[in-house]
């Protein structure tokens, strides 16, 4: 959705990555880049990164592979999306005080940004594999990551994983899982001037949200994180009519799980919570295992600090872990104010990740 | 939806009233005339009428009143909707022994039939208003008998109405309320990997699904007929997206109440029940006593016989009821089979009709 006068003034759209991250961050979210849209950002990258001898370059779409080839012992995947959620009056960006404001400040160009400055390292104690993808903030069919581990997945080998979602400089252990489920109901259509000729389905959905109501949800611990589980109604629907009593009712729940459980357990679990009832899955995403107890990231914990917790939410970990690489989230952006209107960062925030993954790198 | 075929054949849209009123329901069935689409029908109607010289014919959009002015001592309005619901494949008409099928043979062409054979009496007992009117199967704003209503209550004056719905041959009174009411629980956003962080909205239902669950209907006797009341939902909605946690669930009730209530009383009755919770009430339509104890009702139901039952649904006959005329429901049709597919009327019913019509009106 750029306006004219941005896509003529090509030169604009062009990356200088010598400039200070905070400067790098503000250029990066003033190329507007909504999921589906991330041409002109991923143009602008791959023309400011083919210049650098250190880095060979692959591209699939809208998803950039920038990879060192310098016959290191390990070597470190570092991914972030270049795509953000749809701008909400919320651009250009501005800066005020600490913060930096805009759509994508914290959800994640200025981990972007942190990316392209690790980019011009040219002897990195590690051999480096940047991941630049599109995608994320949609459908998870339309991911580039997805893509790529489809495509390419030769592009992503590694022997650890730094995903650069928001997480505010801590670092957070795997992911838990998802899945999404229909409880359903069943009646008999009548018409509801004579409902006892009819089953009421929304009726009898009741026993649904009771079990959902008295639910305790699980906090397992896992390598040392302790998760936190939680099953929930995120819909519920039923009706024909104002004048029809309802004979289907459909309550959709969203059970997020720890990484000790794999999808069919947590599928088990939710089939025995609602044994009583008619139970549709209609999408999963495993969870991802902290791997905070693999060298590599023990000693990556070691050299940015802080203490690692667990995450709650669902990130493309789980796609890491799945081709077998141990990953964390570990990022500058705030994940309270992702995807609002008044999402912000913390510039110094920018300039500490930047200074501990250089130190790490160095 | 008629086919082009149908509107050059201008002299098949005739009606020939001195027809059996078997063959007159064929052919008013065989003229499509899904609501919104009457005209054909209409002005079929109105060119067989004019001619009757014992009749003045009065026209508004596609409702059609034809009255006698006879100066008899009672007036008699005797109504029904010349509208169908969709057709579903199921014209034109066919007779297999004693039924006629297609759409709108029960609700009510059947009855227009009867209503037609009736217009032929030249000295009824009583003056006779005919009412034919459009648009009864959709949305009551767009009721031809409400623009009536409007536009002309003076054409609808009378002593005692005769609404010829599908009643199977028995004389149903008066007929019960509606009313629908949202009942609101409200809760707060959070992400569905943090739930903790909410509130949500769709589980804080439960007690009002316990609440309609537990419900006792009451079954009141009014004017010597037993009514028999229902509160049900018709409809749930609820759910922002399958990630987060919903602020608003919306129970959709509808209550169908007995004619010793007024409307506002209904209403308090709905906030009793749901006292604890928000209550928008989105529409109402009042209840009509049976009538049944007027004289000149009293003089009906002698001469058609049967027994008259209450009538549960909501029917016209409250229009007449709050333009302070005595209305009955009754009609040939089988209300059983209206608006399916398979629809179909008993022959022998309408010609049973017409008969006991014409013997109390002659």
């Amino acid at each position: 959705m750029r306006s004219d006068t941005d896509t003529d003034k090509g030169t604009d759209m062009s990356l200088d990555l010598s400039a200070d991250v905070r400067a790098l961050t503000a250029r990066l979210v003033d190329i507007e880049s909504v999921s589906g849209d991330e041409k002109a950002i991923v143009d602008a990258i791959e023309e400011a990164l083919r210049p650098l001898g250190h880095l060979s370059v692959d591209r699939d779409g809208e998803a950039l592979v920038a990879r060192t080839a310098l016959g290191r012992a390990e070597r470190v995947v570092i991914a972030g999306h270049v795509d953000t959620v749809p701008v909400a009056g919320n651009l250009p960006s501005r800066v005020e005080g600490d913060l930096i404001y805009g759509c994508g400040t914290s959800d994640m160009k200025c981990a972007v940004a942190v990316m392209l400055k690790l980019c011009l390292l040219e002897a990195p104690n590690r051999d480096l594999t940047f991941v630049f993808y599109d995608c994320e903030e949609i459908e998870a069919e339309r991911s580039g990551l997805l893509r790529l581990t489809r495509n390419h997945p030769d592009w992503l080998a590694g022997d650890f994983a730094v995903l650069m979602e928001p997480t505010h400089g801590l670092i957070e252990g795997g992911c838990q899982g998802t899945l999404r489920a229909e409880i359903v109901t069943h009646g008999v259509r009548a018409h509801s001037a004579r409902s006892w000729q009819g089953a009421n389905a929304v009726h009898a959905a009741a026993p649904i949200l009771d079990l959902l109501n008295a639910y305790e949800p699980r906090r397992p611990v896992v390598e040392g994180l302790e998760y936190r589980e939680g099953l929930n109604a995120v819909g519920i629907r039923g009706g024909v009519a104002g004048n029809v009593i309802p004979d289907e009712c459909v309550v959709t729940v969203n059970y997020r799980f720890a990484p000790d459980l794999s999808v069919d357990q947590a599928k088990d679990h939710v089939r025995d919570v609602f044994a009583d009832f008619e139970v549709r899955f209609t999408d999963a995403a495993p969870a991802a295992r902290p791997g905070l107890t693999h060298p590599v990231a023990a000693r990556f914990a070691e050299a940015v600090g802080g203490v690692p917790r667990a995450k709650y939410g669902w990130t493309d970990v789980a796609r890491f872990s799945e081709l077998g690489i141990p990953a964390v989230n570990y990022g500058p952006g705030d994940p309270n104010v992702a995807h609002r209107r008044d999402e912000h960062a913390e510039l110094s925030k920018i300039v500490e990740c930047e200074r501990r993954m250089t130190a790490w790198l160095s």
